[in-house]
């Protein structure tokens, strides 16, 4: 059994909202941290010089994608690694291709060697096992490398989990007795549904493989909105200390808010890029979109109180023109301030928690967030 | 009539091809030069930064594009024009709507008053004369303003092409019987095919209007490329010595080459932006499709003589990978390449220029292009 090493350093705390740093290979990365997602080795529409320059410190990786395109062989060949491939000198955490076998692939089928399915893309047939999982993520050189867990449809009845928490923790040793590069750090994902009591079951146990961080899996997926803030509420606290904790996927700005209060320190969501294709802007006053009639003759930019590259300089009125007419730039412009906003947005928060301010600052961003003004 | 303004000024001549200085209220453009194409208030894929980054000096901007959408009140009410709508504060030059009128529209009908034509965008019916095409670009508030022209359907006889010189020349007129803005400066556009006599009949009755410079109109719009290079060799040092001479919609790096030999100042053609869309760069060496396999696990940057921010850092092997699986960074970082070369290209000339050295340029650039070594 491999190790763990201590990669987190807690700096600060505010009740239980949280502010630290992850060291890496390739940088610290201070928490809390939102993490862009770069599925197929690019963040959608963003050069890596800006990310640079928005300061994001880690991006995520889709182990699914970059196995099927162009192969982790070829990255790991051509780029030594994702991080040589895209020419991207900070952190990267790739995900286990779980998720994405799960929910994009077709005639999946689940075995205690792994996962059987067929490419979205051509239909060809794949097996992703714990080892497989392990074997691309070792190639792709990522620094923080997620385990291969079973991602059970829902709802799913407790029993169902249950069996699928088994097969998680079973996969979790695979994944923990492979052997990484050196500089890889592993992560179990506890999963379980909103059950406190498989939640904490899957967590003690994940925890004596000594992962380097735990993840929360299978959250902000269909249950209630509030179903998943009072389950943080509850358990996060609970997690190590003295390790990273990162919710998956999740989520909207408000959820990222209370993930923290509840002492989440990791999070990555399509959210910021995906909805700037639909032209919304996610802003400190709530979303604005652009498409609307009411911003053609707008002089502000898209959230007065932003200090990006897009509101420094460009009007409203100017991206809802290139947004109409279908101009490149529109989606460009409304993905970086995206992602500016929620880089900003957990900036803003590790401040208020180094000041002890956290429930200001969560109230001053819930109330400010929810006035939803440009509705 | 308007009494011309002497924006140019020439600072050097080898041979035929020379290089100078033209001076507009948003900086000053050393020529030859190319300017890039934002079609609608938008190079595509580019922010305005960027442009301002490789040193553009001038871009262009379509008048019928930005007369349907958004209309060119809307640009001067909340830009005051369209340097203020797009934040571009260098140089503009706007095209008179003729050409779009001709070739986007349907329905077109020629008469004295100008062009009745249908939206390619939604059919509504719309007149263009010379008087609404200054009102346009009056609005837009262009540096550079383009006399309102008819472009006759090639092939053409004499006889058709001469009609159709006669009305430009009667449209000239009264484009520049109209009261621009102070600060902006107005082409005259010669036509006649490759008539030298029609042409310089054109360019004779054009001079007597104190136009602020000259274009070429109708050029590389179907005749075989050795017509046009051979034409423009005749014709050109013809042109007045102390005004712009601008080579309208040309064109491939090589006619840019023979444009610039034979005297001409500016360029314009949306090759570099519309091919990147198909995945080629244009390179010292000639044109390269990043979508051949044999680039699959390249590790060169796209043009290994470029200094531009894609070939600085980034791998052929990479950007076929982001164009094969449809990433939007492909064609962002293939346009912006094509136009750093662009730019470069004609720097290069004029400091060959400078240097009474263009012969030799000619010939190093020529004979490295057409080496075409990564076909």
């Amino acid at each position: 059994m491999t190790t763990e090493k201590k990669i987190f350093k807690k700096i600060a705390q505010s009740k239980k909202a949280r502010a630290g740093v992850i060291t890496t290979a390739h940088g610290e990365i201070e928490t809390p941290i939102f993490m862009p997602v770069g599925t197929r080795a690019s963040v959608k529409t963003m050069w890596q010089e800006e990310l640079e320059e928005m300061n994001a410190q880690i991006i995520l990786g889709n182990t699914y994608h970059l196995y099927l395109r162009p192969g982790h062989e070829l990255i790991e060949k051509v780029g030594a690694g994702l991080h040589g491939f895209m020419k991207w000198d900070r952190a990267i955490l790739t995900d286990s291709g779980g998720y994405q076998v799960f929910s994009l692939s077709s005639m999946n089928k689940v075995t205690e060697e792994g996962v059987t399915f067929q490419s979205h893309l051509d239909g060809s047939r794949h097996l992703i096992s714990p080892e497989k999982s392990m074997e691309i993520q070792r190639a792709l050189g990522s620094d923080i490398v997620m385990n291969f867990d079973e991602c059970p449809a829902l709802p799913a009845t407790k029993d169902r989990l249950r069996e699928s928490m088994e097969l998680t923790l079973r996969w979790a040793k695979r994944c923990r007795d492979y052997q990484l590069k050196d500089h890889q750090n592993l992560f179990g994902i506890i999963q379980g549904g909103l059950h406190h009591d498989l939640r904490t079951e899957c967590m003690e146990r994940l925890k004596e493989m000594n992962f380097e961080g735990f993840a929360l899996g299978g959250l902000s997926v269909g249950e209630k909105n509030e179903e998943m803030v009072s389950f943080l509420d509850n358990f996060v606290h609970t997690m190590p200390e003295d390790k990273p904790r990162y919710l998956m996927g999740v989520g909207k700005p408000l959820d990222i808010l209370n993930g923290i209060r509840a002492g989440i320190d990791m999070f990555d969501c399509v959210l910021p890029t995906r909805n700037a294709r639909n032209g919304q802007f996610l802003t400190k006053g709530g979303p604005l979109n652009i498409k609307k009639e009411r911003f053609k003759e707008d002089l502000l930019p898209p959230d007065p109180e932003c200090n990006c590259k897009v509101c420094r300089k460009y009007s409203r009125a100017y991206i809802r023109h290139l947004f109409t007419v279908g101009e490149y730039l529109a989606g460009n412009m409304i993905t970086y301030h995206n992602l500016y906003f929620y880089l900003q947005m957990t900036r803003d928060a590790r401040e208020a928690i180094k000041a002890d301010k956290f429930d200001e600052f969560y109230s001053s961003f819930y109330n400010s967030y929810t006035s939803n003004m440009w509705n």
